[in-house]
């Protein structure tokens, strides 16, 4: 199956860096006849005789037309990342000279890659197994601290190690039972089921703890998302803008890049926070909540992972925010409560105003208290009781599976209790057991499962 | 004044690719300090220990903290792109990873690079001359294959070459009518008065080629604007569609990644032609020049290297088109007429209608006769006396100072025809002179003129 799925053999090509303005773009030829295929159009050297790990500069050529001067990168098998013999070229970043050269390696004998088919080979030549490779799209997307350091933690194989001692352990017990089958008529029990039993407690234990986890690696991997609401003169814009500016700082050093995407989101102790419909506080169009009604309202809170509501103090009374508080309850939205522009008030009449209500009190203008704020916002999503030192499952797919496995676990458990034969135990155990290696595609994994997963990479990786 | 301008010595880090969905990305690290300053946040191996143009793969950390899996490039100096010790640093595309990668090299002792940087040195070091840096800026940003030939004959040192031969004919020359100022009491003439006359007039021709050649390289450089103007229905959308169906099969190889920018282009034999306002011929608004008055429509058509006007053979007559033509030539416009919609006309009708009009005759909507329009096209700005294969200036810079050196020749010419004495000849010799070491950065050249060629550079090249 894996080799009708890859058609490996075949030599594959892709530009694998970003398009646009750069210096210089790599692309990346893998497969059995990468080597011959460009040393057709490299002519300074014959890369065949050449040392893996190894750089060549030199002219590309078709029909002694020059395409581009480039560096080569000579990584032969298996000690690529295919596993295969892969070249990497670093070409000019023009566009047109990365279509030449992508035309003439095609026209030598390769194909255009699919989207993460240089990762789909990777793992199907054992150079990583399949968390592995899931880790790779998310390192790329990896737009935190936290998010690039749980995908590292499993690109190196983190998550699997723990699967898989899991998996052994079960193996064991799952062919000493298996054995007894062999043996049905004598009656014996080579499985000490009171071991089992603790070994499927633990192992449950274990389960859930990674799919609890999911909430927090979801959080980690995609961001929370934040609404900011408020009536119109309560200071968003203002509020706004205090978050936002210390975080320009810090991404100031690559000069304009990435600002487009970084600028509405807000990175407090390495987990990203999305400030959502930031561009109609922007707009300083009146408050956003009396123009599109309360449903609507309503509709964009539940939306978001959290509600940070402003008021101004001076405007609002004590009841007021009771009521506030009372509608994001019913409603269950998760909130925080912010009061703004305590430079206008002073801290007595402050205090005798607002009674018990777990307010934040803050002056987005004076800049004051807005680091307590994010305090707030990290310490509302992030479970201190959550050790970010454990592995964290950020990956729908392997939650999908645990859940699976928690539920063959509950089966093994009831079978127990039932006194269920070995046979129909075994049955439970292989099915605990299918999914633990699914993950991380110790077992043969479903065609479009692999599709599902190398689909969501980009060209070229 | 080069030290104070690059500040050698010091080590320069940038992303050398282009920002956006990739695969990889690349950092580039150039200076003394190189290898010193990646070696702190590579700890697999000694990088000074290994071999130039080697790879290596291992983990990048800071505070004994992954920062990711990447593949470094080693060249050692003087063997790299800017003659100093250069590491390129492969990691995965993850904006934040690119920037966590940049700050701590730069903790460790780097600096970002100021756009061209790298090339800037390289040419500091000798690497190469200003025409070849140049050439580097002119290659990332080629569109097409005349303008990717050129810059890489340009990069390749073509143009230098036949520069520096003009050069040192000319210095020798200038050397012995300045031996003739020391023995000027004795009245001797060293330089021969004809031959040097002889070769004015032939460097004189030489100087005149390439500025000829600046109007194609200028086209090959920028391409050709081309306007399609015509009435409502005279089927410039069909036009469009047509001329660009063509062009979209042969990009269609690099899936959707320049397609914004190729949509309204028109690459014919290797030249590119810019189809300008083509979105308002999209829109499928009613005429164009109607709407916006005569005036507009004229600037327009200024606007353009070439205007194409389409008509509906059906509804203009030979006296329409008479004056349409008038009206070119008067406001010296360059046009090609084109006759639109001859597959509901026939033959003997068409050629009755319109007379010796030099008219080229299409269907639009069958696609017929849509070649010959790209060849009359072609034909239009690539004058067939001009040879491809000789070199073309392409660069405002140096068509400035050949200018400069014509006039300078100018002056030794007529300095000879009233005899001019030696040292005054030898005050124009020397200026010819400067301005042909100015354009391959023989000469000291000013820092201003520095600053504008590297400043047009992308950042990391």
């Amino acid at each position: 199956m894996q080799e009708i799925l890859t058609g490996r053999g075949d030599t594959i090509v892709a530009i694998a860096t970003a398009q646009g303005v750069g210096a210089i773009a790599v692309i990346r030829v893998s497969g059995a006849n990468a080597i011959d295929i460009v040393n057709k159009i490299f002519p300074s050297k014959d890369l065949h005789l050449q040392k893996s790990h190894t750089l060549h500069v030199g002219f590309l050529k078709e029909n002694d037309e020059v395409i581009d001067e480039v560096v080569i990168s000579l990584f032969k098998n298996p000690n690529s990342y295919t596993g295969e013999d892969v070249i990497e070229i670093s070409c000019h970043a023009s566009p047109f000279i990365q279509q030449k050269i992508i035309d003439s390696i095609i026209s030598k004998g390769a194909r255009l890659a699919f989207a993460g088919e240089f990762t789909q080979r990777a793992f199907l030549n054992g150079k990583m197994d399949l968390t592995q490779a899931e880790a790779v799209a998310d390192i790329i997307a990896a737009d935190s601290k936290a998010a690039q350091q749980t995908a590292l933690k499993q690109l190196r194989g983190g998550f699997s190690n723990d699967l898989k001692q899991l998996r052994e352990e079960l193996i064991n017990f799952a062919a000493l039972i298996e054995l007894e089958l062999d043996f049905s008529e004598e009656d014996v029990e080579f499985a000490d089921r009171k071991k089992f039993e603790k070994l499927i407690t633990t192992l449950k234990s274990k389960i859930l703890d990674l799919i609890n986890s999911f909430r927090l690696g979801n959080v980690i991997k995609n961001g929370v998302s934040v609404a900011i609401i408020g009536k119109p003169n309560a200071g968003k814009s203002t509020l706004l803008n205090a978050l936002l500016n210390e975080e320009r700082a810090i991404v100031s050093s690559i000069a304009g890049t990435t600002r487009d995407t970084i600028e509405e989101t807000l990175n407090i102790n390495g987990v990203l926070f999305r400030l959502i419909d930031t561009a109609g506080i922007r707009e300083h169009t009146s408050d956003a909540i009396e123009k599109i009604g309360v449903e609507k309202s309503l509709e964009k809170m539940r939306g978001a992972n959290i509600v940070v509501y402003l008021f101004d103090v001076n405007e609002m009374s004590d009841e007021d925010i009771h009521l506030q508080k009372e509608l994001f309850e019913k409603e269950n939205i998760k909130y925080i409560l912010v009061g703004n522009k305590i430079d206008e008030l002073n801290e007595d009449d402050l205090n005798k105003k607002f009674i018990a209500q777990n307010i934040l009190f803050i002056s987005a203008k004076e800049k004051e208290k807005i680091d307590s704020l994010k305090q707030k916002l990290y310490a509302s999503v992030i479970d201190n009781s959550i050790n970010t030192e454990n592995t964290i499952v950020t990956n729908a797919r392997h939650h999908a599976a645990l859940k699976k496995i928690e539920e063959s676990l509950d089966d093994i458990e009831a079978g127990m209790r039932n006194q269920l034969t070995g046979d129909l135990l075994s049955i439970d155990i292989r099915r605990a057991l299918h999914y633990l290696g699914e993950i991380t595609g110790q077992v043969e994994v479903d065609r479009d499962i692999l599709g599902t997963i190398f689909g969501k990479f980009c060209i070229g990786k």
